[in-house]
């Protein structure tokens, strides 16, 4: 099976502190990096995790809040320093010009690579990425300003032949990718074979969600339905309830509501806030919605 | 006496390792904060060290390469988000502006102080800085852009008086400010009491240098000559000599010759090149011309 593991860089919130980073998380698809948001500190946080910058493919920034943006100057420096000449596309809210244009005009000729900042539309499902054996979407949140979740995919892989089935029949090699897709098969004397006797199916795709800034918002169960595992903000604990609404966070409650509402496999939570100084309560609030609740830590490792 | 003491944020140069921060380093005199320098992650620094993010007075830029300033941007947040008021004066070349203004904008009616860039000129000794006990001067280093160096000096303090003294001559309160200032004393029979034998002096005014980023440039002894402590960038080994020239850094080497040409008290060397997993050989090659150096470290305290 090939790999698909998310790596937490960063799971702190607006307030950096001793415990956690800003957010930033990495997303290893078949040996392609993927990272999602890049708050300070991020390329430090690779170094520290043996993250390899040479495969890092893009970057998906969910807002323009600045703990989820101020380790782009510093990882575009040193990916330059490392000489890296493939193009850098960075996916964001539009405004993301506003902040980057100067410094990639300060820096100018002197990088070595070209950035590409791709629009996200601030709305429902959209396809903004796809590769052979991947897919991205992101979705609408609710928070503060602009704010897109993200949904990673992997596309359906064609199903398995059997080895024996192709020795039995003597299926000739040109006919094995039909049949893979689903083709059944005729022998030389006529009789037909069916496809499920010849293929067992491959492994379903693996779905992986972060949705980190938002307030409570039911609106997004649909999009995230079933997913091997979210990653959900828990900015606060139900005390801060409040809080919560007020500043369009959620709390690790609200988190695990979702999770129980979208049925998806796992919840890992995040973005917690820098008031506290140990996140077991938070964990046990979630757990009473959704026992298969994780708390992020950074350098937690994800295997989907 | 008044406290006065260096604390090392990080100590690395252009590329981050797991050794080393980029360039920053906080200035306490007397309970005031001056920072010099601020990389990527140096508010995640300040909060390891424990250094009072209240206590932040100015901010003194040697140059604008990204590894000396893209720590502002979420250190400017955070004093936001812990809701400062007082203005925040930072010091810095004039092209500052195209890289702050457009963030400053960005961040906009939501920033809790003022931001006020004040532009250094590419000199020689330049007074920058100037408090009832203190005075910075910047001066110019040679880099590949105009980079600056930074003198902290304390003024002179008035002499101290002799407690016993007063009282033997009963010298009336109102006179004692300018015998500490030096002036004489006369007694009531008409008898001149020497200053000197009133008083002792304070301690000499304690000085700090930093200079880095820059190639070996012996113009700048006279304006750091016996300084208590030197910080002085060693980028380089011996071995890597040509390469210093080529980029306008220096060797450990280089830096100690500096050092004892200007008569310093100590030598501490940083901006360590990435390439380097320890550091001892660039400060035995140090000490073979300057012995009183020692290597900076990510939390050195260095009081004067």
């Amino acid at each position: 099976m090939t790999k698909f593991e998310v790596t937490i860089l960063g799971c702190g919130s607006a307030m950096p502190t001793t415990l956690h980073n800003p957010p930033s998380q990495l997303v290893d698809v078949n040996e392609k990096l993927f990272m999602i948001d890049c708050g300070e500190g991020t390329q430090l946080q690779m170094r520290k995790y043996k993250a390899r910058m040479s495969k890092l493919h893009s970057i998906f920034i969910s807002h323009l809040h600045g703990d989820h943006i101020f380790g782009l100057p510093g990882l575009i420096s040193t990916l330059s320093l490392l000489g890296r000449t493939g193009d850098l596309n960075i996916y964001a809210h539009k405004e993301i010009e506003l902040l980057l244009k100067p410094l990639i005009r300060y820096l100018g000729h002197n990088l070595s690579f070209k950035i590409n900042l791709i629009p996200i539309q601030p709305d429902g499902l959209q396809l903004i990425y796809e590769n052979k054996s991947l897919r991205v979407h992101s979705f609408l949140l609710k928070h503060r300003m602009d704010t897109n979740g993200f949904l990673f995919e992997e596309k359906e892989s064609p199903r398995h032949i059997i080895r024996e089935m192709i020795d039995f029949y003597q299926i000739p090699v040109k006919q094995i990718q039909r049949i893979k897709a689903g083709d059944d098969f005729v022998t030389a004397e006529g009789n037909v074979i069916k496809n499920n006797i010849l293929t067992y199916p491959s492994a379903p795709p693996r779905r992986y969600a972060y949705c980190s800034d938002t307030a409570f918002n039911p609106a997004i169960v649909s999009y995230i339905s079933g997913v091997d595992v979210l990653y959900h903000e828990a900015t606060f604990a139900d005390s801060e309830t409040a809080r919560a609404k007020e500043t369009f966070h959620s709390t690790a409650r609200q988190a695990a509501v979702i999770a129980k509402e979208a049925g998806v496999k796992k919840l890992v939570i995040g973005h917690f806030s820098s008031r506290y100084n140990e996140m077991q309560h938070l964990l046990l609030e979630a757990q009473e919605e959704f026992p298969q609740t994780e708390l992020a830590y950074e350098g937690m490792v994800i295997e989907l």
